[in-house]
């Protein structure tokens, strides 16, 4: 009967685990009215023990209920695992083929490690760690045999403390740090390596060429998976990065007039606030953007890409959206304020302000759709010209005295900070767009004329 | 008189590089009207040659300046350098002492290895990727003994493709990757190199014991070190750096006030505007705040930073700040806006939005104090009442109808925006206080009487 009511517990636990509670104080009940205090006390070590092991049953549930999603998220994640896998598989071959094994012997596992540590992400992330680990390696065996030459171990000793400080610190530099990282590291280990072993081998030549020769083949088998099987390209995600952050803005901005002004009609409506919060993520975009700017620079030419992209003007977007987000950040904390405006006071301006945000909204959505398509953001240009007669409308609104009848100012601040807010909005707005003409002139975008917004919009 | 002339050349580049082109043209301008043109070529090959050479010492030069400022802004990282060196000699010692070479062998290299991948800068990120390495090598060794036992080489190299593929998507997992990515990463690394060479080695127990022993040396050597000599607490760090975000921001707002009032007074003043711009870092410190943060739970006791520190608290008031920071941002704008009020429109709220910006910059002032000093912030306490009734002021002058007397809303606009973004960053900053409160509390920070207080402001 026990058995069975553990049995019964478990189900419940899997049903809804908030329910164990309510169950064990039930049985705690049953066992205090019914058995003995001894075996109460055992059935209560059990429990516990039980509802341990169904802890962790959970939390192993929900690490695989994350992987799952995670996989959901970005089908390339799975790919990257399995690409990972085959690349290892086939620097494995050398300790399986006799004549490749004869050939390299120990030095065959530096490819293995190579491999395992090389092989990122992305293209340009793999790359550029391969190309790291090259130079590391080649420059550090160069080094290596002159110190080598020179001195004893001791001496070697010295020498090699004194390069890994000096490397160590020049890692702080921001502009080495950015690219030449991982390379000063490969370095240090290196020249330690080969510096102090070859106090015991004196064939530290043919050392230094075959661990160069196992790197390359363990870089460049990396690299070859990377660019030739499904390739994740960090240029290409930087790119979609910075359109996809400008059409968030954008979502907002649309929604936003008519939230805002709603709230006052219809009372708060707290769901589609919620749905308003995809912008958030902007406002920490700025080290991935860089990162993916730094790998994207190890990338060769791929689609319509070159290898001299002007990735700094991606940054320099990025930057201006972030500015533009910043702003919309104040704004949505207007939408949550325990204290708006009456209605009356709101109503004046609603359909400016209402089109102010629609329009930069458009705007923004629209050269997010062009950086994406890559033609020119023509399209955007007329929300931009709509936006900036919207401001010129709110300004005549308000120099004509529009709240002249209204004599209590603190009801008019929330809405004026409102309305500055929306302008300061438009003016990144436009300066966003001024960017994107500037990346779409250096890359030469399509010209595009803007047939869909006709058909959207067939009243312009 | 040619060699002279480089010379002098030389000399004019170093003074000031961009002087070069008005050298460089006035010889050119001389080559013309007094040699034959083949001589002035060649002239010109060497000026080129001459301009290059310049142009990589000049770059050298900025190179060694910039790891000069490097090492002056934070000595530490000279220190962590020379720790790096010294952790490296103490491990190649094993090199040097026969007995010990004798019962290592080439092992011995997996120290090295160990110390130059796992030292790095703070105590905690040295023990996070220490202990990640040893559990790391320990979880790998164990899994391939006991895969080496089940197959032969090909289901061996089918089991490792599989472990590496699991463990390399397991690496995007957010929870992992902030803790345990390095060691995944020893893992996949150790698990297919021990079970691959097994197929040449069978003392593979032997290898795993050795390649353990030697990984914990290495990392116990780096511990010890970063703990011993001089440590870099990331714990610490995170406590500096939320007290110091807190304080840039009080910096901006105790000179706020009087930088926009006296704006409108004097014209503009753009030099006291670029001494306020040191807020901007805390917009983007989210992603060093968390990495700090990973960092330091790894970190024992030290100082009066206990195992279990509330780091989490640490990140909750670090997102307050930011929250205030993007308030901060849009107020900065509204220092350089074109399109400035008419003094007389804002010295009605002069006052008023001075005090507010005053105090809420010495609260935030205070808490930064507080949290460094570890006291309890009561020093703070009084400002945010005094910020809190400045609002309620400016809130009653609204009430009044001060600008009843101006037609222009327009003119109006950015004064009423500027002071509801300064009611936005009075009650930031009132929720900054809370959780800093709270913070005290979890650590029972001390009591102090706000005397110091008291002492700079006697008229209160």
């Amino acid at each position: 009967m026990q058995a069975s009511f553990f049995f019964s517990l478990d189900f419940a636990y899997y049903l809804d685990s908030r329910y164990i509670v309510r169950v064990k104080s039930a049985m705690d009940l049953e066992c205090g009215s019914q058995e003995p205090v001894k075996q109460g006390l055992l059935a209560r070590g059990w429990l516990k023990i039980k509802a341990l092991s169904n802890n962790v049953t959970a939390e192993v549930f929900e690490f695989f209920r994350t992987l799952r999603k995670l996989g959901q998220d970005d089908p390339r994640r799975v790919v990257h695992s399995l690409k990972a896998g085959l690349a290892l598989t086939l620097v494995s071959l050398f300790y399986y083929y006799q004549p490749l094994y004869d050939s390299f012997g120990v030095s065959a596992m530096w490819a293995v490690i190579t491999v395992v540590v090389v092989f990122e992400f992305s293209v340009g992330a793999t790359l550029g760690k391969g190309v790291n680990r090259g130079l590391g390696t080649l420059l550090a065996g160069a080094l290596a045999i002159g110190a080598h030459q020179l001195a004893n171990l001791t001496g070697r000793i010295q020498i090699c403390t004194c390069a890994a400080a000096i490397s160590t610190f020049a890692r702080f530099c921001p502009k080495i740090k950015a690219r030449y990282d991982y390379g000063l590291l490969v370095f240090i280990l290196t020249f330690s390596l080969i510096s102090i072993s070859g106090f015991r081998d004196d064939e530290i030549l043919e050392l230094v060429h075959k661990r160069l020769l196992t790197v390359v083949i363990g870089g460049s088998t990396c690299v070859i998976i990377s660019v030739l099987l499904f390739p994740v390209w960090a240029g290409q995600d930087l790119h979609n990065l910075i359109a996809s952050n400008m059409e968030k803005l954008g979502v907002f901005l649309e929604g936003f007039g008519d939230e805002y002004f709603r709230m006052a009609e219809e009372g708060e409506s707290k769901q589609g606030i919620s749905l308003l919060q995809g912008y958030k993520s902007v406002l920490n975009s700025k080290n991935n953007e860089e990162a993916l700017a730094n790998f994207a620079r190890w990338e060769p030419r791929h689609g319509r890409f070159q290898f001299r992209h002007p990735w700094k003007q991606y940054l320099k977007i990025g930057a201006l959206t972030r500015q533009c987000a910043y702003r919309i950040e104040s704004l949505n904390g207007h939408l949550h304020a325990d204290i708006q405006a009456k209605p009356e006071i709101r109503s004046k301006i609603q359909s400016t302000c209402t089109e102010m945000s629609m329009e930069s909204g458009e705007a923004l959505k629209e050269l997010s759709m062009a950086i994406k398509t890559m033609v020119k953001p023509f399209a955007a240009d007329i929300h931009i010209e709509n936006s900036k007669s919207a401001v010129k409308n709110l300004n005549s609104l308000l120099k004509s005295g529009l709240w002249d009848d209204e004599p209590n100012l603190l009801e008019v601040v929330p809405v004026a900070t409102v309305a500055s807010l929306l302008i300061d909005v438009v003016s990144c707005t436009a300066n966003i767009a001024e960017s994107v003409h500037e990346l779409a002139t250096m890359l030469n975008f399509e010209a595009v004329e803007p047939t869909v917004l006709r058909e959207t919009e067939p009243e312009i």
